[in-house]
């Protein structure tokens, strides 16, 4: 089980990325070759089982173990009226994931995925990041803990959702941090929110850069200053499971800014993870893009929780049970191309 | 289970369509508005749901038996050269598939769906389509009921999958036929085909055009002349989906192609397909436009056999099981959108 000891540690993980396996990912595309298909006509589901190979380091890799983990934090910023729902809402949907009623429990037994929740503090939502830092360093240290330690030694493929009313505002405050442009080219309308809120949140956001942006130094001091508990955490995960040598599905916008701060400063950062979605809110296509990621799935989806991911799931076992299991040419003695 | 007893026994069922349910399909998205997410945040899963209500005509739709068929037929037009393969894998493909080795043998398991495989006819080729029909009408009735009895009343998703060496150029000319434009507009590299055989197939295509085209006056004659017996089948067994009330999953270019004869007429003939998966076969992408469908994939796949199909099996799934299982906002005592 991965933890950080200081917030030192932390960016020192940041910089020293374990690598997948360049000889399983080439033994794994060797063996793409001979299936009996024409080259390459599996499209992407060769090239997960080639990126699958290289993280699990073995020409032939399997996933038994998938665990999705949602996280879930309350956000100053929420009382400038910048979501279409109240701020009790977060604590009502993490007992609805308790009781096995939300569309993530649904989806992820559907996956065959071990669900974990994990409500951060709800009751001591973050500080209004327009106003200050959202956190203290202990406690953004703590968030990245309970992030880090959620990764299970044993999990083959990790996915990481959230829940927390009002967060798509320091989601969007984060990639226009690292990434510049306007605030509202990173401000979408979350879970519907018309145009009254969508100009508070920008408004949140914009304030929230000039306030924070020349002090964001490491990306510990800019997840601490613009993040949120549940940002926090999916970000201590998604760097666990990279040191644990474990594969990620990237869930939505938030999720995918959630890391922001670390692929802004180390582009390969990414190269753990998978985009399963490009999400409805609108922001999504473009921070896919800075990632330089290409997702599986486009379905208009835009609720969170890890939902997104969870319907990757099964592209991800397909991929790997086309890789292992389909015959060869010479095992099924049909003719190759001419 | 479906036959047609002559060629205007089909022609009669391809115009008196069975309409989905507006009240079941009504009664689905009444219940989506009560789930705890925000209204609409499942996209596309909560259009699945409905779309299942309205067939099933239940407001809760289930699936439990989801059969896939792939047809495989041989083609005269082949000997032409063009295709990358030679005409023996077909039959190889086939024993491939009765072997359990095949991609699609491995998708379909993945997916909970029930394969059968229909070989017809390999040793007899089809006519080449750029010389004289395809078929006789005996024959292509005959292959027309082959698909329409591969479908099990008690179906309740299907998906439909072809193998044919050659059968893309059929397919591009069936398209061709429909939808005007150049030949070449229509033809793709297949498995993988090369600058000659690539003009052989334009130039087929372009020969077989003149020779048939005016005499294409019906979705039989279009077939009769211009296909094959797998592509024939497939629409047989789109068509008796249909008058089953059984949605379909449509795979990529071919499986698309098969019922371009019938949906050129009648637009309102893929009201029970979903568009599973848009390949890396060029002339997918304008072929999907044509019939007014958004794939649910995109993959880069170009293997044909039902395997795009497959893959969205489990998402077809999940929208279900997320419609069924989720909890109410009433259930859950979560508060509503402001």
């Amino acid at each position: 089980m991965i933890t950080f000891a200081d917030p030192a540690a932390f960016l020192e993980a940041t910089i020293a990325l374990p690598q997948p396996s360049a000889a399983a990912t080439a033994a794994a595309r060797a063996r793409q070759a001979e299936l009996t298909k024409p080259a390459g006509s599996l499209g992407r589901l060769e090239e997960i089982a080639a990126f699958m190979a290289g993280w699990q380091g073995t020409a032939r890799p399997r996933i038994e173990c998938v665990r999705a983990v949602v996280f879930a934090g309350n956000h100053g910023v929420a009382a400038r009226g910048v979501s279409a729902f109240p701020v009790e809402v977060t604590a009502q949907m993490v007992a609805n994931f308790q009781a096995g009623g939300a569309a993530i429990n649904v989806l992820a037994r559907a996956a065959g995925a071990d669900l974990a929740v994990v409500p951060l503090d709800l009751d001591r939502p973050t500080l209004d990041i327009a106003q200050a830092p959202a956190m203290s360093e202990a406690e953004c240290l703590a968030a990245l803990n309970a992030g880090a330690t959620a990764v299970a030694n044993d999990t083959q493929l990790l996915f990481v959702g959230e829940m927390g009313i009002g967060n798509t505002t320091p989601a969007a405050a984060l990639c226009a941090a690292a990434y510049g442009g306007d605030a509202a080219d990173w401000c979408g309308r979350g879970t519907g929110i018309d145009g009254g809120a969508l100009a508070r949140k920008v408004a949140a956001v914009d304030q929230a850069l000039r306030l924070h942006q020349s002090a964001c130094d490491t990306p510990f001091e800019t997840l601490r200053r613009l993040g949120g508990r549940e940002i926090v955490a999916m970000a201590g995960a998604i760097l666990a499971a990279r040191l644990l040598r474990v594969p990620v599905l990237l869930d939505g916008f938030i999720a995918c800014a959630a890391i922001v701060p670390l692929a802004a400063v180390q582009p390969g950062f990414v190269d753990h993870c998978i985009a399963a979605h490009c999400s409805a809110e609108t922001a999504h296509e473009q921070l896919l893009a800075k990632l330089d990621l290409k997702p599986l799935l486009r379905l208009d989806m835009r609720l969170g929780e890890g939902t997104g991911a969870a319907l990757a799931v099964p592209l991800v076992r397909a991929a790997l049970t086309a890789h292992n299991e389909m015959a060869t040419f010479a095992e099924a003695a049909v003719a190759r191309c001419q």
